[in-house]
């Protein structure tokens, strides 16, 4: 389903720590080449002073800049992550908060699909700003996965990175668009990557929660798999249903969950390697900030203009799969 | 902004322990007359077996009962709640697999806007059901507040209960409706309703991270003036937009904050006492559950009927306010 959508103004935050693979292969007593070859990552940033809602700011701050409006042309604040900064308020209304955005003015709530989160948001967002309930949109991922990796296993600590991404969305006049979305949970792949802590089935305070369960814990090779087999049917009926031949699709973002992964979607779907966008080996996966980090590192280098054919598609915890087309 | 909205089948859970006020009065040495009067709260329900995960399911499955709909009918599957089962994967889509339904058939996503989360679902997917995008959502919110109350402090572990409620979202005939729906966050009163645990920047496993900000915290008398300040105008300008008489409004539905809040707005409003649904004396406030508990509550008492016109309203941690407006 199509509906007019303008990302007006985009925006990211990388910490200033970089953490190289060379580092962890030390920490973990393990070959760095080994890693690198597996994960596909060089290094990744992890938040030191940042907070997952100063990381916020700073990217909501650079999206503003970018689509040249002011803080009291937005009326609704959405941050879409997996992880939240705390349990209550939701980290929308912090971030209205922390960006001196003017009280009574957005609302402001929270949406979680994990690495899914972006993307899903662009999905509900769309219809949500052309029916004009809402007329100017700040979407924010911003993750702190650093926080949440076992400290034992290099495999999962390997992957992720920390970051935040910003845009703002618009009706716009038709030109860009949201051209099709589809998402879809296979749960009974809900067990192969958790955190089982951080809620209240084990409260932080209960005596049976253990901090292994407040830890980031993936079946990797299982998951893996799992979504592999799920993907090629589910973005092939995506594909066909927005009616774009693959070489008119100017880029492809996918999740940018490890080296497999994007190897695999671009082998397997056909793509060209240069139609693939890929920050992995610099940035690691940066959970649901990866997609719209991707997006603002090639919109700031040139790589994506107005008017090209993006396709946005990935994977994440639940297990849930998506894809989002735009002209941009 | 109004849309065909149709809620088909609508559900709840009740876990079975019933709390007393005199029960919690004793614990705390207080008079549990002064606690009633000031809370309005005689009794509520803590989750003993139940987790916020099976009280979902368990709404859910009434709501699809009520509806008379198969599971594979169900194309999203949104868990809208201030509290999550678990931090990763959403609750959405461990919901999706406790209820066995068909896999790769619907999306899983949670929201939050705390108190507000299911009112704010209401306006975000009427759009999107009416567009097309998704035909037949699965809502669902669910709370298991209890484990996170001060168990020093009477004031706020008095006021809250557990409970899920759910309801079947679809576009229907066009007789029943959202007629109108409003949110604004006041940020400056983010910090007088907060957990400061449970997520990234106080994560359960750091070393500074200290029981008490697991516990829920809440300024009471200040967010309670914060609200009321704000509620009114803000009511008003709802109303108006949406151009029904008072007398028009078959049932007023407040978020069961707590008696003074309940009082408040139906004097200032200028609604009749009999307008106004409230189940606070033996639910307690149930968060995100509240509002949509006492509709199913009206629904399965013959309170309210098809055709009639709803007003929900209320606020929460943010401060969020919210008004939704329904032909049911």
């Amino acid at each position: 389903m199509q509906f007019p959508l303008r990302i007006a103004g985009i925006g990211a935050y990388l910490p200033a720590t970089i953490v190289t693979t060379s580092e962890l292969a030390e920490r973990f007593g393990v070959d760095p080449g080994l890693i690198e070859r597996i994960t596909g990552i060089r290094e990744r940033r992890y938040a030191g002073a940042e907070t997952a809602l100063t990381m916020a700011t700073q990217a909501a701050q650079q999206a503003l800049a970018n689509a040249n409006y002011a803080l009291d042309s937005i009326d609704l604040i959405v941050v879409a992550s997996a992880g939240m900064h705390q349990a209550i308020p939701c980290t929308a209304a912090l971030l209205q908060n922390a960006l001196q955005a003017p009280v009574g003015r957005s609302a402001c709530f929270d949406l979680n699909a994990t690495c899914m989160s972006f993307m899903l948001a662009l999905q509900l967002l769309a219809p949500l700003i052309n029916s004009g309930v809402y007329q100017r949109v700040l979407l924010v991922s911003s993750e702190r996965a650093s926080v949440s990796l076992n400290p034992h296993e290099w495999e999962s600590t390997a992957l992720f990175g920390d970051a935040a991404a910003a845009v703002v969305l618009e009706r716009g006049d038709g030109s860009s668009s949201l051209q099709h979305s589809q998402f879809a949970t296979w749960s009974n792949g809900s067990d192969l990557i958790q955190v089982r802590g951080g809620g209240t089935a084990q409260h932080p305070n209960a005596a049976d929660t253990t901090p292994d369960m407040n830890w980031f814990m993936m079946q990797g090779p299982l998951a893996f798999r799992f979504v592999l087999r799920e993907m090629q049917q589910f973005v092939e009926r995506f594909l066909a249903e927005l009616g774009w031949q693959n070489s008119e699709i100017d880029a492809v973002i996918p999740h940018q969950a490890n080296r497999h992964a994007i190897e695999q979607v671009q082998a397997r779907l056909g793509f060209q390697p240069d139609q693939v966008i890929s920050n992995l080996a610099t940035r690691g996966n940066c959970v649901s900030v990866s997609v719209p980090l991707a997006l603002a590192e090639a919109v700031a280098a040139g790589r994506i203009q107005r008017g090209n054919r993006l396709v946005l598609l990935g994977s994440g915890a639940g297990i849930t799969l998506g894809a989002v087309a735009l002209i941009y």
